[in-house]
């Protein structure tokens, strides 16, 4: 990897909220910022607010015929309209035309994508990989000037996997995930979070833009592996819940032999793996029909090289 | 008042999980004692469990048409079957039918319904009101014998109001209200605590119908006066949340110009009442759609007469 790199500044850039319609932190800023943009303006470039998915915004649900946040694949976005598809195939073909094409030059230079999550993960930053330059220098510039609470960097590509999130309809993406928080809520602090997280990130790249050197660094990161499933029924249902010593505990260490479900009947299930992990996204609500009770994570250090506009 | 009531034994107790069909402890303790019913049997009697609103429970949602746990109206469960009636008052005169008639001497004895809140209400025992004296002993009993964690108890009924609960189709009823817990998320933590508190309760069933004599006492609780609406724009939406300094302080005292919300812009809005009050339910997220940011609450200290049986 070379030691340093140089991109072309930043024009282009969006933020969605209501990608997911009851994650209530993005839904109401990005309706504030639609009424007042002012603070999504910076010298060199201003940031385009949109509402991700407003049909399960209106009925306050993740999604409403499947997750939006899955749908950006070159399959669907290249599929031709059918008149059963699920709204949301549509709707990112919308979203892919303009703020993309996907992977073409027209592309937008930026999206952020903000999300809430029920699990205790506080103020999390989501990048593809950690291949993704500007996207981890912006995590690093956040993670030195944003005070409030630690920011962990999520890399959510599995490998061999394509994107598929809004966000990666763009040259280059980060989504923002504030919790816990309860579906179809709004808490001011994490409101508050958000909004302090986006203006650090903007500043970011308002220095960027006007050539500040990003020399290169070390970074912790936290690697999707796999996922766990809850134990269930032969009918499918859940038999066990996650385990009260895990819940909570998100990017901290979990052992093999370390205790992860409790059966509904107080039975304990211990974690099987073969090396120590760091779960995220426990006891996520919108994951149980997914089938997932938490992300198996990795804890890597990552050199990523120096950064400067052309 | 009497010093002292004589009240017939309790052999009918139903109590029903899923009567919202997105609070997940209530749901999975009821499932838990539909394979397993051991643990609801004591010596004088054994409670029956069903699923409050099983097919909200199957989309997981709070109800499918109407509120379950607002339709069971003297109206609404006589009211003439109709094709384009909500599900839920259809399922409101089936359970009206088994467990009832509401009113009537056939009637349950009992009914216990399980909820979750978002609001950090912690663990919560909703009764319609003072009045209702074999509840206010089980409250008494429970605040005395369960240890962990302060049970509030909440008197539901506005002055002249009819009840309206799923539990009023028995002859008395408690539900428990635990929180805080996002819906659709099962946590060990309150599922431990909502089953023992149900233990706990059916302990004092079992004493009383053993002759247990249970003197008078008097107990605070915090009785409803009215309902504090989100400010709004024109179009309806939410111009504000809950304040942060509000935010998870349900039944702590606020005083007149005390913070209670904070605009999407930062500014800070008071409470502009005459007296203090004791909010609860604040934030609770099924709340926005019924325009209630929290309940207003009275603390009162009540003298209840002492209970045996007949």
């Amino acid at each position: 990897m070379a030691a340093s790199c140089r991109l072309k500044p930043l024009s282009s850039v969006a933020v969605s909220g209501g990608t997911h319609g009851n994650e209530m932190s993005g839904i109401y800023l990005a309706k504030h910022w639609l009424r007042d943009p002012m603070e999504l303006r910076r010298g060199s470039f201003a940031v385009t607010p949109f509402l991700g998915n407003p049909r399960a915004i209106e009925k306050c649900e993740r999604y409403v015929g499947q997750d939006l946040n899955r749908t950006f694949t070159t399959e669907l976005l290249s599929s031709t309209e059918a008149e059963d598809e699920p709204y949301e195939v549509g709707r990112a073909r919308e979203i892919n035309q303009t703020y993309g094409p996907k992977g073409s030059a027209q592309a937008f230079d930026f999206m952020f994508d903000l999300h809430n999550t029920t699990a205790n993960m506080g103020a999390c930053l989501i990048v593809d990989s950690e291949e993704s330059l500007l996207p981890m220098h912006m995590c690093h510039y956040i993670q030195t000037h944003y005070k409030w609470s630690p920011c962990r960097i999520y890399l959510y590509k599995l490998p061999g996997e394509e994107t598929y999130s809004i966000d990666s309809v763009a040259k280059a993406g980060l989504a923002l995930e504030l919790g816990p928080q309860p579906q179809r809520v709004v808490r001011a602090d994490l409101f508050a979070q958000m909004r302090a997280l986006m203006a650090c990130a903007l500043d970011f790249i308002e220095l960027f833009n006007k050539g500040t050197v990003f020399p290169a660094f070390e970074i912790e990161a936290y690697k999707i592996t796999g996922r766990m499933d809850y134990p269930r029924y032969p009918n499918g249902e859940i038999s066990a819940m996650v385990h009260p010593k895990l819940q909570d505990k998100d990017f901290l260490p979990l052992h093999p032999g370390d205790p992860v479900f409790q059966t509904f009947s107080g039975e304990e299930i211990v974690y099987k793996g073969d090396t120590t992990i760091y779960p995220a996204f426990i006891n996520e609500a919108a994951y149980y029909e997914k089938k997932v009770a938490f992300a198996k994570m990795e804890k890597h250090t990552f050199s990523i090289p120096g950064l400067q506009r052309e």
